[in-house]
């Protein structure tokens, strides 16, 4: 246990050490990873929804694990939101990301405290708690996906 | 940074607590996320990679980010293989990763074995000791895609 967590110790500086731009050699690499780890994501939080919604059986332990994926993982797709590479077409980002960028990183910064939080309130092994919480994580990601997301 | 390191405790339970099987609705699903975090987890590998080789200036803080979320997303794309999804065109896995499961299974130990010596390497911030790890890492990979990966 002690290796994995040594090995989180310096991700929150990924942000600063790697100005977004510099770090994909083409746009299209960074459409790929961005979608790669918004998939990642969504596999983790799709199933501690599916707690929550009662779909699947509470799990305390289970959700952990995944509540933990999810707080890690949504430090990363940001990056890929890099200069041209926004679309018309369904589920991809609309051009006001980067004429709003402040907004855009605002509701990507919330969606983060939102997914700390869940994985803190998954430890506590209380289908309530859960709910609560899963609930609030969610309403960032529909909300970011509502004004910066294609329809 | 606490709760970021918080965030990593329960990870490593992920596999006991998730038996493969019961994790994707779809063989479908499951394929995706696979291709995802072995997407995310090679980006940042190559950017440890670039430095390595030289491609780019050598950056031991960026190395040390990169080789910490190499190390966690390293954990998670092996669920991903569950039966029946075996394929026969280039970069699908080959059948015998489920004919012979117990020697993949330790290949892919023995890659996230080495990619958490990487972190660590990593955090020394010297490029000869990021060299060496990197190497040692990238065999790891090779080894497991030469034996199970379709060519």
């Amino acid at each position: 246990m002690s290796r994995l967590m040594l090995v989180c110790a310096a991700v929150v500086g990924l942000a600063t050490a790697l100005p977004a731009a510099a770090q994909f050699q083409k746009p299209e690499d960074a459409v790929k990873y961005r979608k790669a780890s918004f998939q990642v994501m969504a596999t983790h939080f799709g199933r501690i929804g599916a707690m929550a919604n009662g779909r699947v059986p509470f799990n305390g332990p289970a959700a952990a694990a995944n509540a933990d994926v999810v707080a890690f993982v949504a430090n990363l797709p940001f990056a890929g939101f890099v200069d041209g590479t926004s679309g018309t077409d369904k589920g991809e980002p609309k051009a006001n990301v980067w004429s709003e960028r402040a907004k855009f990183d605002a509701a990507a910064k919330k969606m983060q405290e939102e997914v700390a939080k869940l994985a803190t309130a998954a430890k506590a092994n209380n289908l309530d708690q859960l709910k609560a919480a899963f609930g609030a994580a969610a309403g960032t990601c529909k909300a970011c996906h509502d004004d910066f997301r294609v329809q």
